[in-house]
């Protein structure tokens, strides 16, 4: 919808015809905040719904709903619609095509994985099915995996007042996200929260009643009763549609595009968890399904399309989240991530506070910044802590985007005052303990 | 004392002596947390010391306080110091000396300015003098000066229950911070909080009873009774020592060092506030009075003097601060200093939320970029909002730093999650509309 929004904006006036199919029942709503909806932090979920198609209508962009695209001709430039509501199919034909079906929870194909009460958190009735499901008694939830969505939920359940297990097949929670020493600190967080929090177990499947409504989780040697079990296993882009028009994917399963947001077919555009993107630091291609990519290769495929020449410069994996109090902020490559791309990286841990230590709501506030040993350029950074740390991540997104080595961000001028850093802000002080480290 | 520090750490052990003469009671107290001891939220003066004489000799330090400086001669290698509690001088000898001599807050020779109750906040003392005048009873404050110090002392005697009333010349608050429009907020929130802001004022003096009492400050056509008055009208560095002695001041009437802290005299260095540092964005050297770069000058003087090499490459300008609730950033410069420069700006003003708009706690943010209309290149910036707003001022910092365009800011990998950001950080968003501006 982004692109669609920014095309008719960059269109001249009466010049485009724009028309956006969508399989369910909403647009434009804002994934990221369903835990905060399950929370209960936000009361209504019609909050979540940035747009609506009668929103859209009056922008002159018209978004059916309950439709979905079942193939694309690339050759005549058609495509194939079924309304679900009326369950007929028809022709489309279209001058330029934007693919923005997104990504889809990872299922396995466990006993069980269908029962009543395995539950995703993807869309605002996922959401919404989740808070009925707690209204209705729900005491006792299982989450399966430890990542941003399985530890938000984990976060969002337990102020539901539920008991909750969370079961992670490796040995740290946000495994592919933060190094071990980091991770640690997030363990104590979800432990200290009344979570039991299984590491290096794998669910095997859920046992069901009679009537095929979940009874348990089980795993290896034993099983976990719940009510609701919560299946946060990361996503999968949703590929296949243009996969099976001949559109290129790639190894990680997403669609090929340019820098324009071009597939390899002409005229075919792709944006949002659907496409791959280009990590700057490691020159791989990945899938990074984040709303702020999605929202930036949405606004270039749609200058493009009409006459312009933007381009999406890539990622560099950063992201953000919290367990309670606890901030979690990331980017660029982990040193697991280094080693696997054969960069020799050197790592340093800096322990230092959000505030000044003698302000109230001083909290301490950890951060690792990864560099090259070759030339000291900072490729990745972490940080963990109390308010006000994660977004100092930031800064390090800034510094790897540029260049920077540590030696060059120690001596950065950034902001001090007492309510909102010590004198050696935390992230100076990691870069400057990063650079003795290497003279 | 960090070049003390700095220099006992990088020399080789036993090698090195160092004494230290402190005019005052104290060393190394945290100037910047002062405000925050008078508003009540740290309740121990001792809380702002972050380390005592004492602390000093268990590293191998000598530092005498109570003992001032009066000559140096960079000649023969000595200076003359005069121990104020046994009032005597004597002659020390030094290889390499450190002037780190600090700045004093502008006194103008304005009648009773001498006055009990007039007062300024640089040090402990000042602190604990206008902590207890506030339990003696003072109800009414004029603090004359709305810069940094003048709205911090004001939300704190604000929050001691003063009635308040600030005067400054300049017909905004933060002249020399905040463009016009930016501190228009500033205002909003002074008079909210029920302060008396007399924009384009100027005081004219100080009225006293008998006993040499404040009773009122004076300002054209009228007086305002106060108990105490605080000069917030900025400070000037302390380098009269130093420009006696020889050694070559600058224009800004600060010590002129290089970048490695080297003043014009051999062996002689110098740190802090009493020293003019380079700007990066216009050139040219100033008063940049804050403890990040002293504490990083000293790092550097002290490095240097034991044979290392490191460089202070100048600042930026960044500083940050709040009043009560809002937050303040800026960092480069500003469009009337561009102008003074000569220097081509542009700007945007971009409006938006500290976390995602149906976040809890979600507040507005203005962020305004100022940035070369030739090329684009990021020149300053400047953030004032609610909670979690000030702080981002270290992206741009950052990106001003490594010559970023308001392009290359617009596609950053910035950190995305609700509780901390709408989907476009605001700082992402107001280089976005900066780089539109300019396409």
């Amino acid at each position: 919808m982004t692109s669609a929004s920014q095309a008719m904006r960059t269109a001249a006036k009466g010049t485009l015809e724009v028309i956006a199919f969508e399989r369910g029942p909403r647009t434009s709503w804002a994934a990221c905040g369903l835990p905060y909806f399950v929370e209960g932090l936000i009361p209504d979920h019609q909050k979540l719904i940035a747009r609506t198609p009668e929103q859209f209508a009056a922008r002159g962009i018209e978004a059916k709903v309950r439709h979905v695209v079942t193939s694309i001709d690339t050759q005549n430039h058609t495509l194939a619609v079924r309304d679900l509501t009326a369950d007929v199919e028809h022709t489309e034909v279209w001058d330029h095509l934007v693919i923005a079906t997104g990504a889809s929870g990872i299922t396995p194909p466990l006993p069980g994985i269908d029962a009543n009460g395995v539950m995703q958190l993807r869309t605002v009735d996922d959401g919404i099915a989740m808070d009925e499901a707690i209204k209705s008694g729900a005491r006792t939830a299982v989450v399966v995996g430890a990542g941003y969505i399985g530890i938000e939920v984990a976060e969002a359940l337990v102020a539901r007042g539920l008991k909750v297990t969370v079961l992670e097949l490796a040995d740290q929670p946000m495994a592919a996200t933060l190094g071990p020493e980091m991770a640690e600190m997030v363990s104590e967080a979800m432990i200290s929260a009344g979570i039991d929090l299984r590491l290096g177990t794998a669910v095997e499947g859920f046992a069901t009643d009679a009537d095929c409504d979940l009874t348990a989780a089980l795993v290896s040697g034993g099983e976990i009763e719940c009510d609701i079990a919560v299946l946060a296993l990361g996503i999968r882009p949703n590929s296949h549609l243009a996969g099976d028009a001949g559109i290129e994917l790639g190894e990680a399963g997403g669609i090929r595009v340019d820098d324009r947001m071009q597939t390899s077919a002409p005229n075919v555009w792709a944006a949002g968890d659907c496409v791959e993107s280009l990590n700057r630091v490691t020159g791989q291609y990945g899938i990074y399904a984040l709303g702020t990519h999605a929202n930036k290769q949405g606004r270039v495929a749609g200058t493009n399309i009409t006459g312009g020449q933007a381009t999406f410069p890539g990622v560099i994996g950063t992201a953000i989240t919290k367990f309670q109090d606890l901030e979690i902020g990331r980017t660029g490559i982990t040193e697991a991530e280094g080693e696997a791309q054969g960069i020799r990286t050197a790592a340093t841990t800096a322990r230092s506070r959000t505030k000044a230590g003698y302000f109230p709501g001083s909290d301490p506030v950890t951060v690792r910044v990864i560099h090259s040993r070759d030339d000291g350029k900072i490729l990745g950074a972490q940080i963990v802590g109390g308010e006000g740390s994660a977004k100092r991540i930031d800064v390090f997104a800034t510094a790897i985007w540029s260049g920077m080595t540590v030696d060059d961000l120690a001596m950065v001028d950034m902001s001090y005052a007492p309510p909102f850093s010590p004198v050696w802000d935390p992230v100076v002080f990691a870069a400057s303990m990063a650079a003795q480290g290497r003279s």
